[in-house]
C-alpha cells in the first residue's frame, strides 16, 4: 500500500486548535503539492507537526490548506536516543538524514580535537531542513532536535542522572560490543541513551581519558574500522533494535 | 594508534609463494605510495591480499615493492552474510561502501519489479574498485565479492540447504524485528545468512509472494520506512553485530 505523501509543518504555524482550522502554505509548500504532486483544490495530502499528531489534510485555493481529521498521536519515543558525533567534512548531512531515519531523537555534533573545521551555525538551518524532509520521508511523527555544534569536552560533560545511560564508541580497543552492552540494561530504568562517536580522525587521547572520568561507558561497533557516518549509523540502528525490541516486547 | 596504510592487491600479482619475492605495483600504486603517502625505497607499507592474509611490505626502486613479513591470517568470516538488495539509482556505490565497512562478505544486486534501470555490469568494474578502497579503508583482510545484477526472483530462488537462513526485510507490515530473530538463531547451524531489501520503491506484491513461497522469513527494520540504502545498512550492522558476539561469546 502505497502512503499520501506528507508534509512537516511546525505546530506554531498550525495553531493552538488546528483542527478545521485554514492555514497558509509556503511558496515552497504550494510548489509541491500542486506542482511537484500535481494536487488540486479540494485534494488531500498528510500533515504531521513534528510533535507526534498526523492529520488528514485538504488544499484550499490560494495557498491554503486546511487540517480535516486527527489520524494519530504518538506519545513521545522512550526511551530518548541521542547522538553525539564529531563534526565530519563532507558527510554530515547523510548522517543527519539515515539518522532521521533511524529513529535518532537529538543530534548534537561535536567539536572535536580531530575534527576539521566547519562552518557550523551558518549551516544549521540547512541541516534542520535535511531533518525535515527525512522525517517526512520516513514517516516519523517526531521531528529530531538538532543542536549547534559544541565543543567536545562540554558536550561529554553531562551530569550523571538515574535514567541516563551514556555509550562512547571506541575502535581499535577490546571493549565489549554495543549490542551486548545495549541489550544488558535495564530498559525502563533508561530515559535517554547517548551515544558519542569521534569524528574521521577518531577521539583524541586526551578526549578519552576525560569521557572515562566523566562516567562514559566504551563500546565496540564491531571488527572494523568504521568511518564516522557508518559508524554513528551503526549505533543508531542497534540502539533503534534496541528500543524497538522493547516496544515489541 | 594509527595504522599504516595499507594496500589490497589481487593475490594472482603476488604469486603462489609471496613471501620475499619483488611484485610490479601498477602506476595508481606507485602515484599513491610515492606522491600521496610521500613514502621512498625502502619504507614500508602494509597490503592485504583481501583473501584473509596481511603482509609487513617494503617500497623498492622503479614502481616495484617487496612482500617482508606475514602479520595477519585470518580464517573465512563465519557465518557468511550476503546483502541482495534492489539497484537503487543513487546511493548503489554508498550502500556498497559503507556495507564493506560493516563486514558484508558479498553483495548481490536485485532487478526488482520496482527497480529503476541501471547501466548494471558496465559499473561492476567501478563498483568493485569501490569494495577494494573501503576494504583498505577499514582493515578488513577479506574482501567482499560483488555479483553483476540478476532478476530478483531469479536470485531470491536459492535452493534451501540446512546451513542457509534467508530474511527478506519489509516496511509497514506487523513481522518480528530483524535483531530478534537474528537472536533465536543457532549460530553453529548457520553457514550463511541472506539478508534481502527491496529498492526505492518496495517489494512488489508478487516478489512478496514468491518469497514466501521459496521460504523466505519476513521480518522489520523498525517503526520508520527506511530507504533502500538506510535498510541495507541497518540490516547488516544487526548482522555484523550478531556475528561479531558469537566470536565474543
Amino acid at each position: 500500500m502505497r502512503e499520501q505523501r506528507r508534509l512537516l509543518i511546525d505546530p506554531v504555524r498550525l495553531g493552538s486548535d488546528p483542527l478545521h482550522q485554514p492555514f497558509a502554505l509556503s511558496q515552497g509548500e504550494s510548489h509541491y503539492l500542486g506542482r511537484v504532486l500535481r494536487l488540486a483544490a479540494g485534494d488531500s495530502f498528510l500533515v504531521t507537526d513534528g510533535c507526534g499528531q498526523l492529520w488528514q489534510a485538504c488544499l484550499e485555493r490560494s495557498a491554503m490548506a486546511r487540517l480535516e481529521a486527527l489520524l494519530a498521536r504518538e506519545p513521545v519515543p522512550r526511551p530518548r536516543i541521542t547522538l553525539l558525533s564529531g563534526l565530519v567534512r563532507k558527510d554530515q548531512e547523510q548522517l543527519l538524514r539515515l539518522g532521521t531515519e533511524l529513529g535518532c531523537d537529538g543530534f548534537q555534533p561535536l567539536i572535536c580535537d580531530h575534527s576539521r573545521r566547519d562552518r557550523g551555525n551558518s549551516r544549521l538551518e540547512r541541516r534542520q531542513l535535511i531533518c525535515c524532509e527525512a522525517a517526512e520521508q520516513c514517516e516519523r511523527l517526531w521531528l529530531p532536535r538538532l543542536w549547534p555544534p559544541r565543543p567536545s569536552r562540554q558536550a561529554l560533560d553531562t551530569a550523571p542522572s538515574p535514567g541516563l545511560r551514556r555509550f562512547l564508541c571506541v575502535a581499535r580497543q577490546q571493549r565489549p560490543g554495543l549490542a551486548a552492552q545495549l541489550a544488558a540494561l535495564d530498559p525502563p530504568a533508561v530515559e535517554t541513551l547517548q551515544l558519542a562517536l569521534g569524528p574521521e580522525g577518531g577521539w583524541s587521547r586526551a578526549e578519552l581519558a576525560f569521557a572515562a572520568a566523566a562516567g562514559w561507558q566504551f563500546a565496540s561497533l564491531g571488527p572494523h574500522v568504521l568511518r564516522a557516518v557508518t559508524g554513528g549509523l551503526t549505533a543508531l540502528a542497534l540502539a533503534q533494535q534496541w528500543r524497538g525490541g522493547l516496544l515489541l516486547g
